[in-house]
């Protein structure tokens, strides 16, 4: 028994797992959170939900089967940790944690459909799990590495998000002065001024709102190619920081 | 009274502040200032500015008042910066100042709605303010090193830019030619093609002009792949002159 | 003969080739895979089919008996890869090979149009007979470069992928839950709004779907100024990992 | 005469001119060919060239005029360039260089508006002749460096093209098989599929083709999202050899 424990904590513990990579275990749950995920999205479409309710229902029941099982086993095996250290103290801080009385919740609120909440919220932050297990390996050396390079960059990409603003704010003033008139709906005060600014500079161009004037056309152009420096610009401080950051290493 | 003059003079002048960062005074007009901004922005929305229009009026008195005493406040600390100087040449000087000057006529007009004057504009300047305020400490060392990292590539951006032109001139005129006469609206002018090269070109493509023949199609496609080169240009002057100016430091 | 089947073999083989590039016969027959690739893809234009019906059947039967007269050379000149073995045995196993398979199952149909299956995939798959070919010189070069770049940061480019779709849900979740009910059609869904969600994230921006509420607009707007930042991530870390794998060169 | 010659040649010549930059005479040559350009782009715009017909005859006599008298200049200066050799063969040999007859031409169409040609195009190569003007200085140096840069990747950026291309001709063809039948305007064959697949992959996205069934939606999402990627390839192909290029210097 205590061997059987031993061995499933060190399957389901990320950092007790001795080869490298996630254990078999949670490679399969890592593959049910994201059926779960999966399956939550596409319930939300009326025509699927409506046609495929009965296999819908036997999924969720299952995978909330499956994520009730796992929790209580995190409980039984939680202690193999600190094995020096009282177990009913160490299950009761681990049940106490919010990352797993949300997984609770979510195994109740899944096995007990009559509570009828919106659990589509809940359904979602299900993905932090896999954050939490994938929390090893070369994975999270990457994530790391990214973090790090925005990090060390965020005054240089504050300034540059300053400049956006204040390129938005004018382009959008610009062109309520120019089309508010003219198109009240869409230039008609700055804040709808401003949704135009951003799909604009984002190069998006819904195509909702655009200038119909010469005037306003000649400072959408600057906006506009203004918008494709404003884009280089992060994209030049992160690649030299990338490097920055490879070359240390 | 004269510590608490210099107290407040280096509370107000980021450059008397020892400690790094602003100063809470200053921190405080920062955020008005910003509330400022927001409010003179969203008051141009008819809706919101009729439904709330006491709010609004009761918030642009405070902040004017508000600026109104940081006004006399720093042209009575002015005197400490260089405390053997005549205090009332030195306030004359700083009242004279551009910057002082629209201070003082922006708090003006705030204060004595009778001079019914667009004030969009000067609300927004007020935005530079900031600038001013913020202009010690690392985000200022960042605005340096994205200027002069611009500043060292001007030539080869500028010919960049001059490329984007001559490929915005050549689409239009090539886009006029083909369907100038099919959709006169769009393609009917050069200038009225280049709107469509510029939205192009920039990858926005709002959708009130664009090709309709194949031959039409096929010089635009040329110009949209011509385009992603011309867009990867200025992102790879930008990312080696980053590599660069961060070596150097 | 032999000499004539060994300078055949020359001629085919890329490997077998002693000067750099591709040999006169190879050139033309990479030519030709592109004048049949661009011949199965203007055919599938009803009008251009209709009216030019006899040009592309004498073309499609030209090519067909070009590339039969090609199979059987390689089929006979295969040989001279390794003259000691059985000459039977060899041409077997290449006749086997599933790439030969493919290009007389290709000639097969082009040549006897009795059989009328869809062949545009079949001819599509002789694009990837280029490949083949220009296996050797300095565009295969470039081709490892490529890889070995992408592999090289494979985590990292994982973790920016892994990131869009984390705010391609999020985004998408968003604007259904704000807009789901006013726009059933775009937002009546976490499927359909997906569909918003990556056609903004890249900036395309097609116009079929967007927010149409201030709340929407707000959200999108963050989405749109969050896809700049995914775009940069991906093209700051090529650039580095080009920087890296060129001077390790 | 001789010495008024030689001053003229001093400053017609850009490598004859002793300081850096252009001469006086140049940069107002160069002001005179953008006066002519933005004019003839300005003049198709039907509205304002029946308003200002007669401002725009009198503009068109006057730089035709003036670079007619530049024409005689080079023509009369041109013997300072090799002060040894026969002036006659030396204007000859001049006279008879393509880019002096095209200058010709146009001086005299543009003087003799008898003869009606579509001078568009003449007028548009005029903007070349900027290029001859500026070829010293450091924006030639410039210029130099992104040939250079452009240059030492071609292969690269050449294999990156030719991915973008199979992408385009697996989506359209895919496209073509989803929605064919369904929107046979848009994706009928795959030479139209192909519009929309460029215009996607751009990220333009102008909105008058886009998938509209659930399989053809995910199909574009992958497209769209492979986009990115072909976008920062050439962008991270350049900021590497920007970088190398930089150093080198």
């Amino acid at each position: 028994m205590k061997r059987f424990r031993q061995r499933l904590h060190r399957q389901l513990d990320p950092q007790a797992w001795p080869a490298g990579g996630l254990s078999p275990i949670n490679v399969a749950l890592v593959i049910a959170i994201l059926v779960a995920t999966i399956s939550a999205i596409v319930q939300t479409e009326p025509r699927l939900s409506q046609d495929y309710s009965e296999t819908f229902r036997v999924l969720e029941l299952t995978l909330g089967f499956l994520f009730g099982v796992e929790y209580l086993a995190r409980l039984w095996t939680i202690v193999e940790r600190e094995p020096h250290r009282s177990p009913g103290r160490q299950r009761i801080q681990y049940a106490l944690r919010p990352a797993a009385l949300l997984d609770l919740f979510t195994v109740v609120v899944t096995l007990l459909p009559l509570i009828t909440v919106n659990v589509m919220a809940l359904r979602l932050i299900r993905l932090l799990r896999i954050l939490r297990l994938a929390k090893l390996g070369r994975m999270s050396a990457a994530m790391r590495l990214l973090y790090d390079v925005v990090n060390s960059r965020r005054y240089e990409l504050g300034v540059t998000l300053a400049l956006t603003i204040a390129v938005l704010i004018l382009g959008a003033t610009a062109l309520y002065w120019i089309e508010g008139s003219l198109q009240p709906e869409q230039f008609g005060s700055i804040p709808r001024a401003l949704w135009w600014a951003v799909i604009t500079l984002t190069t998006i161009g819904y195509g909702d709102a655009y200038p119909i004037t010469a005037a306003g056309k000649f400072v959408a152009g600057i906006v506009a190619i203004t918008g494709i420096g404003l884009i280089a610009m992060p994209t030049g401080i992160l690649a030299s920081a990338f490097s920055e950051a490879v070359r240390k290493r």
